[in-house]
């Protein structure tokens, strides 16, 4: 099951919010569909939508071929800054344009537009395969964290449906798993879109590895009970100090988890970290609308008109993590120091 | 709107079970139906069921009239102990229970039936009338708590709907908020059978006071943002160390309240503390089937098969509660010395 293919100019993603009722793809041959998909979580996870975007722009530029280099860039670059509207916590999506940019930027004057969009498929077709080279180098490192056989508890959906090949978070209980290492693993439902209850017992339950479902309130009571001995989740954007943004009740977790002296690990690429901001306060937390609280599976659930609060994202300080799995290695407090090497490392 | 009505050998219980959709009664004209009430959580809260068992046992009892006093008495115990059986963990029913044999018990072997079904049925109407006298006392009291405006954040219904009366821990807020010290509720939506989103909101709505509805997740998020200055929730049974059994995901809300230093208060009348058990430890949890978490109106949100974990409640430690409000007023740690004062005054 793979969450997003592209072939012959088309770009092709599991609608995720159908899942796990209906296994449904959506083809895109514009980019509009893809921004729109990208809106409505269709494509989801930080991994999935960078990649996502990235192809974006390669059928964006694929519809102006008859436009000379300046224009052409123009066009691309004004795609480019709507595509990074859609959504504003995950960096995934910024980094994957900007690198896209940097492609186009970087090509003669004189390409014509053909070579151009070959270049863009290139490097977007790049982003996808790094993500899965990314993702397995992330299982590995973290699998290590894993010594003897372990429950573990995640919030939200951190795998393969979020990026482009095996997962973040889950990449790593998946290869933990394999070295017999995961008992159990508990899956928050993570309201308002349970993307825990749909998609990661989902994914789990195709890859045969136990996993039991609960309602987010239920995390501390099954710390209280030793019931797991590890938390680890994927992230959306992590700060240069090592404050993580990443699904709302991301954040409780981690506090539950640090009174339980229970391990708070994070999974993601260097891609998910933002080398521009100091700390997790600078880091935007999209608000998404009532109704995704207000209802749930499409029946209403609450008074009509009640006010509601809906922040898609929380911020967990540095000093909650345990360690961040990137491809490059496991990352540990003083964190600043650690993702200083990082960037010295992605350069 | 009260969720309990006696008349005329009727009991008639508000479907909390429809709210706030539909705005629906039953009628209970024998004890089966209340014990299917209460089982089906049509009536919840802990004081409302004790309420609920005791007319039931009126009404089991109203159809007995044919027999002599020991078999009446019989067949009345045989009922209370179906009707203890229908939820394990609030102790209200029992103690409701408890204190309608007791009324039997006392009663000279050659009453006749129809003296004893009158004098249980002024018993059951002395636990609810009792119920609202409480609910009095403890608003009161625990407004005294809130000196300056609060925003305060509650989980479950502990309201009208979950007593006979103005509710506990929302009578307290109700007080409060005539008292100018409470500027907004944030109401957990307390998943699975969402309490929050559909009876504390609405019956806030109603009594107009703002409340902000929140998916359980955000209350960290929340309380790091410094929206909410207290915490308050009613209870399902209290230990004789303070330990307290309530709506799942009340121990979440109790350990990150400590992280941010927030008062977690709980409110409780004495007749939900339980005398004979010295800790938490002691408390049944009751656990309910999967579907509650994997369905929502008939709409599937999990994939099919699913294994789930479904505890209905969990226990806080007395360590994380700043007090007990009571009908006797107040009580804080020794929480050991405070509900022994507390066992001599119910006596």
């Amino acid at each position: 099951m793979r969450s997003i293919i592209w072939s012959n100019n088309c770009l092709t993603l599991l609608n995720q919010t159908l899942l796990p009722a209906k296994l449904e793809y959506i083809e895109c041959h514009d980019w509009q569909r893809v921004a729109e998909a990208i809106r409505r979580l269709e494509v989801r996870g930080a991994p999935a939508i960078g990649a996502a975007a990235a192809f974006a722009l390669v059928l964006g530029a694929g519809k102006l071929t008859e436009l000379a280099m300046p224009e052409f860039k123009e066009k691309v670059t004004q795609i480019a800054n709507i595509l990074r509207q859609t959504r504003p916590t995950a960096v995934n999506l910024f980094w994957a344009i900007n690198r896209m940019l940097t492609v186009l930027d970087q090509m003669a004057g004189n390409t014509d537009s053909n070579a151009a969009i070959t270049a863009l498929e290139q490097a977007a077709i790049a982003i996808a395969e790094q993500d899965k080279a990314v993702n397995e180098k992330m299982a590995v490192h973290g699998a290590s964290l894993f010594t003897k056989p372990t429950a573990v508890l995640t919030h939200c959906n951190a795998g393969a449906l979020a990026t482009v090949a095996i997962g973040t978070a889950l990449g790593v209980v998946c290869k933990a798993w394999e070295q017999g290492n995961i008992t159990q693993v508990f899956a928050d439902e993570t309201r308002p879109l349970l993307q825990g209850a749909r998609l990661t017992a989902w994914e789990l339950m195709q890859a045969g590895i136990p996993v039991t479902l609960i309602t987010d309130n239920m995390a501390g009571w099954i710390m209280k009970n030793n019931m797991v001995q590890a938390v680890i989740v994927g992230a959306d954007r992590i700060a240069l100090n090592g404050d993580v943004a990443n699904k709302i009740g991301t954040y409780s977790v981690a506090v539950l988890a640090k009174e339980h002296g229970i391990p708070f690990y994070v999974a993601a690429p260097s891609s998910t970290f933002d080398f521009t901001i100091h700390s997790g306060a600078d880091i935007p937390i999209e608000e998404r609308c009532a109704t995704e609280v207000t209802s749930l599976g499409g029946n209403c659930v609450a008074p009509q008109g009640v006010n509601v609060f809906n922040p898609a994202f929380d911020v967990t300080p540095n000093n909650l993590v345990a360690a961040i799995i990137t491809e490059y290695g496991i990352l540990r407090t003083p964190y600043n120091q650690a993702i200083n090497q990082l960037v010295q490392e992605c350069n």
